[in-house]
């Protein structure tokens, strides 16, 4: 069972850049750009373990993605799930496939690759247009 | 005292695609692109009080933005805020304002006008890169 909608599939299919919601410690929402990758199941993110993202995530998985197409910018998908597992990224690998994703070139894991860990979001619902 | 840095001011004031997080009943966050504009102090959206975005913002005021460059999309700036008002638009003037903004040409008010609401948003603390 899969809620993403196939018309707007490519929005996670293609890196663009995914607006991520979560929950800060006082309830109050926070919201910033994040690369992110597909597998038709789970969307992954990278971030790093001294991040306030980090910490909100830990607190709440409850999270939503926005994602719109630079060429029809009022097209868009958001998703909303849970981070179902944060799995630790300690030798940068996932973080180094989503930079070649993202068309950088890295010669190496970086510099803070022993704090990286990888969002593991399963799709709950959407909304889009 | 404005809380938006110089340098990242020029995300408000184009007309891009803000995600605008907000949290829905049950405290799970949501999240979509949005036209604003900004007059330097305040950021300002249309919506409709028919929409699960309004009955958000009308029980938690606290919200957060998230806007990127499309021509460097890792430069991005998020506002985090508290919508301070919520004003009626009942003869769809502000939606007409924001439609020329984002370059489209209206002949008159749109058909929902009577449930258009404005939100008044008062940003403050930021993020960005």
């Amino acid at each position: 069972m899969n809620t993403i909608p196939g018309s707007h599939a490519d929005l996670l299919e293609r890196p663009l850049y995914g607006h991520l919601a979560t929950t800060r410690p006082d309830g109050q929402p926070q919201v910033n750009p994040m690369w992110y990758s597909y597998d038709g199941e789970f969307i992954y993110f990278t971030n790093t373990t001294t991040r306030q993202k980090y910490r909100n995530v830990q607190a709440e998985r409850r999270v939503a993605i926005s994602v719109n197409d630079p060429e029809q910018p009022y097209r868009y998908l958001e998703v909303r799930g849970e981070v179902e597992r944060i799995d630790p990224d300690t030798d940068g690998a996932f973080f180094l496939s989503l930079a070649k994703r993202y068309g950088m070139t890295l010669e190496g894991p970086p510099a803070d690759a022993a704090e990286r860990v990888v969002y593991v979001l399963r799709p709950q619902s959407v909304s889009y247009q």
